[in-house]
């Protein structure tokens, strides 16, 4: 049987979602989320006329990557309006892409800051200064602009941009062997690549990525350049930004969390179009290192706010988490580049827990609030704010979601690959036809799916459905014949090759028991206590849900826990129940230490999704929870 | 039965100490630490002509405050000299004191900073600049130093200073309504009064507690009398300096730890001096508040670094512990204080608490190192050192050491209280003549105490012995009739009332087991935790005696925990050993979170006592260690 392997995502307009969990979510997205961070650049200035007007000194100080946020979020409504065609936001999205256009300058450049405020200082601190890191963004809502409406004006300008770009950056005599302190235009130029059929930008990408952290290093000279001494860099290293060698030498997740995704990912795109097993290779000890050391169950990443980043191997702190919105949303993107690299469940099982955790939460049910960090554990003051000065996550969040579709299927020529679940339809070319595909489920809170096929002709293909990790008595049958799931099972997916014809109903059935989850010994804060995760979602006690300090709590190790749907709650939840113990205060008086243990009494353990967590009374929040032996 | 009260410390020459614990320290004490001491001021520059050549930029330079380590020191060889004559010791000594003589100014000022480096600046900032605690140092040095050699250099000098200072500062028109930003002259006042006999330095004590924390507040006017605003104190607020309101009103231990002991320390002194029912009030709502919300397990106290002090109620970090040597000092003198008022086992046993944890693990078996935080957690990255610029805590140590007779017994008219067990003889005065105690005890290493008591005549009175608050099954008997214990005891002293002769012999018996001390339930760090103690004795775990790292230590419940005394470890101490756990992480490869609990292995668990960590090879230390219910 010959395997998967790779595979090519999905556009995500071919699937429209039919659930009570995302489809609702992507209304709100369209309806409120698009409108509202509009807005929110409109009121804090990061464009228009506000820019023609600020000066320095003036408040607010614009960000010298603003623009950034203003390209991710025409990149998001591009993807909306593919999908949901909308005069009014298209009309925003034209507004947005005229301001952007009117920037570029005759010789190709195209950008804000340096633009209009600072033109004598272009290309002076790529370091520090995220250009060509908004020439990523630039690229990119271009790609995504032309995809949905076919208008040419932002990627004719993106374009011209990239080639003026190429004539200054490059290993050939006379260009600057510079790169950007914070990875995303290698991201951007694939694509741009992708939609072009432009081999230059592929090779542009390249140069950037093997350019990266070689000798003499680049932000050395560019230091030197502008009088100052390297060694004076403030983030001490250029682990930082993940040019402390050269990136086949990195065996460490280390730095920016952020832009250790988005190199981590052009890795994979690049390993992908050159066929080059080095990058792989790479990206497969990296991707090892962070899932054994240095990621959140929630997976989140990132220890620190110090350098937004990574720390050291087992510091994992709860209440102190960073745990940036982005850097989940990095590492969706660099796992769903790994599984088009290779059909290996693991990519999927953590694209999913990045997903549906530590991305997620960072979204208000209502769409309007967001949160920047994602700790997993807080005493009730950390909040969902509207908007933020430095606002990367709220456009982010918004462009991962509105394409939202392309992760749920991946397809090469004689094989489907289903990497979500979720209740939905969808038709997608395989074996020279079109094939309609309907996912029946109540995913996430159920893991019953069945999945109809309906095709003009029948078709030789093979159907290859993951089986998440979190999942140990998986059953499969086809048109109610059950298929001995462990014959079929490959890294992960259950790989089912016939000649498929209309009607055909494949059934999987992947129970969803509460299950406890324990971190590695050395993961100290996380020591004797354990995190409940039911099917993809972890979960987390609030204070709304438990009348106690959550410190005090204690879930026996043998303790049933049952789960139930709350379809009022928090927009529709499963909760989990179960008969704990908390700690009692009453008989300590004004004693701090004693001689007999406290005392316990009876506590019904009540836990939400984290993702739902902080849209209540403001109140203690912990994902990881004491447990005692029994 | 008149019940005991308070009583007057013996003065320390009083005791001789004939044990295998204090003894051989008190013995470094003289011949290493205070030498030593000396050399490390000389080396960088606390006096003597280094102050002469001194200017501004040149290195290092010196606190403001670094005349007070001169004082305390003077202070502690005095208290040494007194017990131990030495001619070397005695002409530093005598060195150090001309130095301070020779600073005074024609009108009695003595400050060393204000002096010669900032005479313009003298009294413009009581808040920030100890000049007044500089001053009260030099009054408890010489104190001591008048009553060790009957010289009367210093103490003329600092009467002189104290006489002027009262012409500057008071409630009177015309002076200022200053104190000291840190207190300790008014401790240094109250012994002035004892030694001089004159009133008036009592009542400047007065004045500067009465004074504290009034409104209009006097730091504001001086700020502004600077041109600063007072809003901008750099601790942001006055509770950092016990001025948030008047001392009568406050409820809360707060700010700069060190600071509140001083000040407690003087509330006490001036309850009794005063007969001032309101002080002694506000010190037990003070000691209540933090021994049940603000304390370390090992008497150590202060949280934060931020602000050398206290923080929130139950916020206790152990790896993060500030826990200043000074402010565990402090601890003793402020309960030494409260046991003068009233004769209660909780005041004697939170000093001892102290004094064998919190204050001695400061110092180095050698003398010649010294801890300045004292964290109950470390990985290894903490340890003694020889000297630190900011200096207070190593000849504070020395002159609480080199005074530590006064701690054992106190005296009223008919009555004798023993405080502390420990191999010593004395002569005390009780009822009119001259009685000799004799201890005979391995205390702390065990519990058994014999006391023989030597008189020319019968004698009527009370004897008053401890009984620790950690002991539940003390035994007492009398010339080998058992007395019925709970029937004489009395704020955990038994009081035996009657007429004592020679050769008269009490045994006292405190057995000493294993015990585990648990933390309240809200002291979050702690839970799920004991610590071990023995008698007065708090241990930890070392990484020299466990190999493994700590937190993979579990002790259960029920485990036995045994004790015995080791000759040739650390000076000779007594260690605990029991049956532990110790979570395996062989099994773990590159996971790192599963849904099967860590294995355990067996783990012989060794405990040493707290004080005497970090004295082998540089490895991990913890005092609260992880337990698991059976």
């Amino acid at each position: 049987m010959k395997t998967q392997e790779g595979s090519t995502p999905v556009a995500h307009t071919v699937v429209t979602f039919e659930d009570t969990f995302w489809a609702p979510r992507l209304r709100t997205l369209r309806e409120q989320t698009l409108p509202f961070i509009y807005a929110q650049m409109q009121q804090d200035g990061h464009f228009s006329n506000f820019h023609e007007q600020w000066q320095p000194g003036r408040s607010p100080t614009p960000y010298v990557f603003w623009e950034s946020d203003l390209s991710k979020w025409i990149e998001a409504a591009s993807y909306s309006l593919a999908t949901h065609p909308d005069p009014h936001l298209e009309a925003l999205v034209d507004e947005g892409v005229a301001f952007l256009v009117a920037l570029q300058q005759p010789d190709g450049y195209l950008n804000l800051w340096f633009t209009r405020f600072e033109p004598e200082k272009r290309w002076t601190n790529l370091r520090d200064w995220h250009e060509l890191y908004c020439a990523g963004h630039l690229i990119e809502a271009a790609v995504a602009h032309f995809q949905a409406t076919g208008k040419r004006t932002l990627l004719d300008a993106a374009c011209r941009y990239a080639d003026y770009i190429a004539t200054v950056f490059g290993a050939e005599e006379g260009k600057r062997r510079g790169y950007c302190g914070h990875e995303e235009i290698e991201l951007a130029l694939v694509k741009l690549y992708h939609v072009t059929g432009e081999p230059r930008y592929l090779r542009l990408c390249q140069y950037f990525v093997e350019e990266r952290g070689r000798q003499p290093h680049y932000f050395d000279i560019e230091a030197r350049a502008r009088g100052e001494d390297p060694a004076a860099f403030w983030a001490r290293t250029y682990e930082y930004n993940q040019s402390h060698r050269p990136v086949r030498e990195q065996n460490e997740v280390v730095g920016h969390a952020v832009r250790a995704m988005y190199l981590y990912s052009a890795l994979a795109d690049l390993a992908r179009e050159l066929h080059d097993d080095s990058l792989s290779r790479t990206c497969e000890r990296l991707w090892r290192h962070l899932t054994s050391r240095r990621l959140y169950v929630t997976g989140g990443l990132g220890s620190s706010a110090a350098n937004e980043g990574l720390t050291a191997d087992y510091d994992l702190p709860n209440a102190a988490a960073y745990a940036e919105t982005c850097a989940a949303i990095g590492l969706v993107l660099w796992n769903h580049r790994l599984l088009q690299l290779e059909t290996d469940h693991r990519y999927a099982d953590l694209l999913e827990r990045a997903l549906y955790n530590g991305v997620l939460s960072a979204l208000a049910l209502d769409g309007k609030a967001f949160f920047y960090e994602n700790p997993l554990e807080s005493r009730g003051d950390h909040h969902r704010s509207p908007w933020f000065r430095c606002a990367c996550c709220p456009p982010n969040i918004a462009r991962l979601l509105a394409s939202l579709g392309q992760y749920v299927y991946g397809v090469n020529e004689s094989e489907v690959m289903v990497h979500l679940y979720v209740q939905s339809t969808s038709s997608l070319s395989v074996a020279g036809q079109k094939v309609a595909f309907r996912q029946e489920t109540r995913y996430p809170w159920e893991g019953l799916v069945r999945l109809h096929l309906e095709m003009e002709q029948p078709a030789e293909f093979a159907l290859n459905l993951r089986i998440p990790g979190w999942c140990r008595q998986a059953r499969l049958d086809v048109n109610g014949e059950e298929l001995p799931i462990e014959q079929y099972v490959r890294k992960g997916y259950a790989r089912i090759a016939r000649r498929w014809q209309s009607g055909d109903t494949i059934t999987l059935d992947l129970p969803m028991p509460v299950e406890r989850v324990y971190a590695h010994p050395d993961l100290v804060e996380d020591n004797g206590r354990v995190a409940l995760q039911r099917g993809p979602l972890v979960y987390c006690l609030e204070g709304a849900d438990n009348d106690v300090p959550l410190h005090r709590i204690r879930l026996a190790s043998d303790a049933e826990l049952e789960s139930h749907f709350e379809p009022d709650l928090l927009g529709g939840v499963a909760v989990i129940e179960g008969q704990a113990s908390a700690l009692e205060t009453a008989d300590w008086d004004d004693t701090l230490y004693r001689t007999t243990p406290p005392e316990r009494r009876a506590h019904r353990l009540v836990a939400i999704p984290y993702y739902a967590w902080d849209q209540r009374a403001p109140g203690e929040m912990s994902v990881w929870i004491r447990q005692e032996e029994k």
